[in-house]
């Protein structure tokens, strides 16, 4: 998979992509990131990006003109299965939309800054929003981060042991049941017997039980 | 504000509070932010930080030694509003919670890995857990950030203008309106003629008609 990400903020990727199994998965050629800084595309003699809104308002718009060269140059090298813009209100991120995109090929997201981008580059260009969740960012490249994260976990050959991921939270419509490890007693604090016991089937039924339950209070919307 | 963030991947942090708005909120003092390693509290001589599950099952599990050791010693230096852990199966963040933690003095945010913490470090130290969306992440780290960034941008003084903050997705229960810079026409893309009229009441009439129209129909659960 390729993934090209534009922003006005290319550092602020350096933390997430070059760590833990997001590291990895480019070391072992699952996945090509490519952040691109739409400010080297401004024709703009100060090399401007944003401008103030018709109607006015506070806050700035990210032009169109640099954005639009930018996602035609990407375009004319090879054909996205998606170009995403991350905004707060796109459609909600969820591991259901996580799991598709991780059957694409190439990815385009666009980082949403200040008041977002002009509304032509949505209407013209973009074909999916998305939002990470009901909250508003200083911009949408933790949110683009995010989405990247969830979807390159999900490639083949990512995580090494494949299982891992399966039973994850909401792969099987419930949350994952509480862990313990070692030591078996920490200050008086113990692991439930049952973990102890040895009884595979019956750690196994409590494991299920427990997942359920923690479902049932606290997301019984996941349940219907 | 102070935040802790406690984790195994502090390098994670480097490019999200390193830059634009998060940068400039701690330069202003209005924040400071600690990333604590929590490798750096192991007591075992191959500095292990986790072990596998009790009762089997892939994916290792955070050991809970290290973190109460690095939780005890922050809590006797300062009384923290919340000890927050990033967890898919925590409490939804929502901009509610994000304006009610940016009320806060000291926060605390421990990141989960792997399958998680030691189901006793939630049980005896975490007094809020929260998911940032129904996906799973790699890690807690990039939830982190993204709970900080929603939490510091509301501190007063971190957005210059501040009703630009205010006029954000979610602050008032809808979705912003689309916006539009110059140029008016790109290529035979024109904006709204009505955001060139220059008649003020109109076009604040237009913006929330937008507004509203946008939430009804990409959110229609915003406006129950």
């Amino acid at each position: 998979m390729r993934i090209d990400i534009l922003t006005l903020f290319p550092d602020m990727f350096q933390g997430p992509f070059s760590e833990s199994i997001i590291k990895r998965a480019q070391e072992k050629g699952c996945v090509e990131i490519h952040c691109h800084n739409i400010r080297d595309y401004s024709t703009n003699k100060h090399k401007k990006v944003d401008d103030y809104a018709f109607s006015g308002g506070a806050g700035m718009v990210m032009s169109i003109e640099p954005i639009a060269i930018l996602i035609e140059k990407l375009k004319a090298q090879r054909d996205y299965d998606q170009i995403i813009y991350t905004t707060p209100d796109g459609q909600t991120l969820n591991q259901g939309i996580s799991n598709q995109l991780s059957l694409s090929g190439n990815l385009m997201i666009l980082c949403g800054h200040y008041k977002g981008v002009d509304q032509r580059v949505r209407d013209h260009y973009i074909t999916m929003e998305l939002s990470i969740g009901d909250y508003v960012l200083t911009g949408g490249e933790l949110a683009a981060a995010v989405i990247t994260d969830s979807v390159v976990r999900l490639i083949p050959g990512v995580i090494s042991d494949e299982t891992s991921a399966l039973t994850d939270s909401f792969q099987d419509g419930l949350l994952a049941p509480p862990v313990y490890t070692r030591p078996a007693d920490y200050k008086g604090w113990k692991v439930p017997d049952i973990l102890l016991s040895g009884d595979t089937k019956k750690v196994e039924q409590w494991k299920e039980q427990q997942a359920f339950e923690r479902t049932r209070q606290r997301r019984p919307d996941l349940l219907k």
